[in-house]
């Protein structure tokens, strides 16, 4: 998606650990008719999909899957938790997520009541790097008996493994940046 | 707002310790077509305002924020980050949240880069009650300088003192239900 990868040339910045600071507007500042564009293009990858939920993870991907919605019917979309929260409880479908870069494990959650086997589920998250989060939720998505059409993503870091992972299993991913790789200041996309 | 408090009856829950719980359409699962007529009823209060930025708490006001910014012009959205994060650096608007409900302190931060002196901004979230968040983010408001409109706020506990320590401030904060009471699970609205 040619204008995403103006505006990460034009505003991203690399930092040490392969960190790419994006906070100008995808996940602290927010640029919303960037994120309609984002979930048109999204649209049109999984065009022909009915999509009936859409799953999320907080905090940086909710504003994409929101907006995102708007493009697939005005679809529910569920974000899972990654604390213990007073606004869930009865059954929930857990997974175990490890977050290398930051040295945490966190158990995100969704309750039962919101995803199903008759759901067919599309995934959206900002960023997949290690696949960590992304395959946490894609264990949810298995525990509840969903059929999950794939995943949209924003960017994705081609050199680390997360997207190998997810393919080598058979799921669709949809990236709309694949970086190669990082040349000092400068992202080199794939 | 008659539509969101039929939800709140329909839908609402009500826990031990006055917490009402919405994970079906608001803060967990969450209602696309609902959030836009809760945009267009905060942009019909704060009609002939233009507001610049819209200033909201992660995770559950990020996906009203989003929503509610079309309503506005597609102006940009922020969200306030709870935790340390790699995303952020340089200089930041602190403040500290105590959540007495929880027990924990939180400082939460917004980079100076995207707010300041030249801002009209709305701050939006999902639940007013004892205000804590809500003074954190007025707090982050009042250091950047920026010009705040006012709070617009889903559902506000009108027994808690939250919306009465604001609007001493001087503050304005328009809630689209507000909540006198519970009676046993029933919800009775101001």
């Amino acid at each position: 998606m040619e204008l995403l990868k103006e505006r990460i040339r034009l505003e991203g910045r690399v930092k040490a650990g392969n960190i790419l600071k994006v906070d100008s507007f995808l996940n602290h500042q927010m640029d919303i008719a960037l994120f309609h564009e984002i979930g048109k293009e999204f649209r049109r990858l999984f065009a022909g999909e009915t999509i009936t939920k859409i799953l999320t993870l907080e905090a940086s991907g909710i504003g994409l899957a929101v907006v995102a919605a708007q493009h697939f019917g005005n679809c529910p979309v569920i974000f899972a938790k990654k604390t213990q929260s007073k606004n869930l409880d009865g059954d929930l479908y857990l997974a175990r997520v490890t977050s290398y870069t930051r040295g945490t494990v966190t158990d995100i959650q969704v309750s039962k009541k919101y995803l199903g086997p008759a759901d067919n589920l599309l995934i959206i998250d900002d960023f997949l790097a290690t696949g960590a989060a992304l395959l946490g939720l894609v264990e949810i998505a298995r525990q509840s008996g969903a059929r999950l059409v794939g995943c949209g993503i924003v960017i994705e870091k081609g050199f680390q493994q997360g997207g190998a992972l997810l393919r080598d299993k058979g799921i669709r991913v949809e990236s709309l940046a694949v970086i190669q790789a990082f040349d000092g200041d400068r992202v080199i996309f794939a």
